[in-house]
């Protein structure tokens, strides 16, 4: 059973000019009712752990996925609920929070770079260098600490940088699958909410979380220019509605799933002189010996 | 409901002399059927997957699994199923293969302690440093691309560097439990000659596998050396019953779960302090402007 869903509806388009105001933050939900969402997503999560095989076996491509959002869009949860399931070894998630004193004597994309995933593999990135356009362009003192000089504004040039970087990286058979949840900022209020009631979660909220939220409007506009700069046809940013959680988590599997698809994947073919070594190999394992306890 | 099962009974002690003959590769399976295996297998996953969520809320160790075992003996089959279901954020898998030419050039404990697990995290050693007193061993030839002459016979010095790096490791709140997969050389056989019938398999398996095959007892020997040196009563050695591999499998989760238990990790306590700090945050967000859409 397919869910029947348009991945054109999420995908900006290269060169396309993005207002979030008319990007959705909640769509009419893919699931009838929450048994369904369940049957739905661990229907996804068996697709992708199968995928995820295949794509181990055919060793031809690098899978990255990007995820961005405000805090509490549901990032984690997403990386949570679509990714357990795929076999741990074939799937490597790294979250960047503050960089260290090393990783800011380097270039911008220095420190995530080192973390991109190698052929057969996926890798997920829990925010990306692209904070680097967004919570540093917010608060531009962070330049500072970086060696830049905060009157300088590098956005475009960085905007250009990223771009080539996953140019280079698509010419090289790295495939970069982008996701930007789309959060309100009420709903954000009432996760937050949720979060203190919740003995097992309050830990998770600070209040650096609530400070951000006074910049909402800043980061909106940070979003906007860098999801229209930075999305090309190679690899497009996808606007997922994150108001509802059950329905990102199956907007976003579903897109994985497809691009999986897309590649057409096989399993390595048995050449005629591997099947004449596979023989070989056999004839050594099959004496009485060998195979007796 | 809890597998019956001893840990002791697959347990290393520290000192003791190993004769692997001694330890068998197959023991009365825990599951009456297939049916009974899934459920079993699904009850450990979902307990894995708890036990992890707390433990990265607890934030008070890392841990770090370490697999052995001869080719085919089911090191990625375990990997796969039994932490397939854990938060891929949480967990990270290590493969260690040839190692790079810069790899080389450091001390042989170097590479893998670049990749070991931070606080909160589940870290999985496939292969591991312990192939410097295995495959090293059976091949002394590989002492000089590391830079040692090989009329040296390193290995007491190091058991000792590795016992000493562990004890560091659990004095520094890492948790490292170790499995042996104790695999017959008929076994071992019969799963390659499988590969060879599986189209979808046979890519995994080369001459080299075969070749190692000879050498069966130089490894058995060194592995006996190995585990009697290194299994302390902090950071022991299990050997595993490997040709079952359903059984193996249940083994292997059971004994994680139990250590996990034995943490009695509890989510973060909510202070006084952080309290009026949470009820401060509380009191931002519930401004009617703040939760209206």
């Amino acid at each position: 059973m397919k869910m029947k869903m348009k991945i054109d509806d999420f995908r900006v388009h290269e060169g396309a000019s993005v207002k979030l105001k008319k990007w959705a933050t909640m769509v009419k939900p893919y699931y009838s009712s929450e048994e369904k969402y369940q049957k739905m997503l661990s229907d996804h999560v068996d697709q992708l752990s199968r995928l995820q095989e295949l794509h181990y076996a055919s060793n031809t491509k690098a899978v990255l996925l990007i995820f961005q959002g405000m805090d509490g869009a549901g990032k984690d949860g997403v990386i949570k609920h679509v990714m357990s399931g795929v076999n741990p070894q074939g799937c490597q998630v790294y979250s960047f929070k503050h960089p260290s004193a090393a990783e800011l004597k380097h270039d911008f994309l220095w420190r995530t770079t080192r973390a991109l995933p190698e052929r057969g593999k996926i890798g997920i990135f829990n925010r990306s260098y692209y904070e680097e356009v967004l919570i540093t362009r917010v608060h531009p003192g962070i330049l500072k600490s970086e060696g830049v000089s905060d009157d300088v504004r590098p956005w475009k040039h960085r905007f250009r940088s990223i771009v080539d970087l996953e140019r280079h990286l698509e010419r090289n058979d790295t495939k970069i699958i982008k996701f930007f949840l789309h959060l309100s900022r009420a709903e954000q209020a009432r996760r937050f909410l949720a979060r203190i009631d919740d003995p097992e979660k309050n830990w998770k909220l600070s209040i650096d979380d609530i400070k951000e939220r006074a910049y909402w409007k800043d980061y909106m506009t940070a979003y906007e220019e860098c999801l229209g700069a930075t999305s090309t046809k190679q690899s497009a940013w996808h606007i997922i509605p994150a108001d509802d959680k059950l329905n990102a988590r199956l907007i976003v599997s579903q897109i994985i799933i497809e691009v999986f698809q897309s590649f057409k994947m096989k399993y390595p073919k048995t050449s005629a002189s591997r099947q004449k070594e596979l023989k070989h190999i056999r004839k050594q394992l099959v004496t009485a010996r060998d195979t007796s306890r």
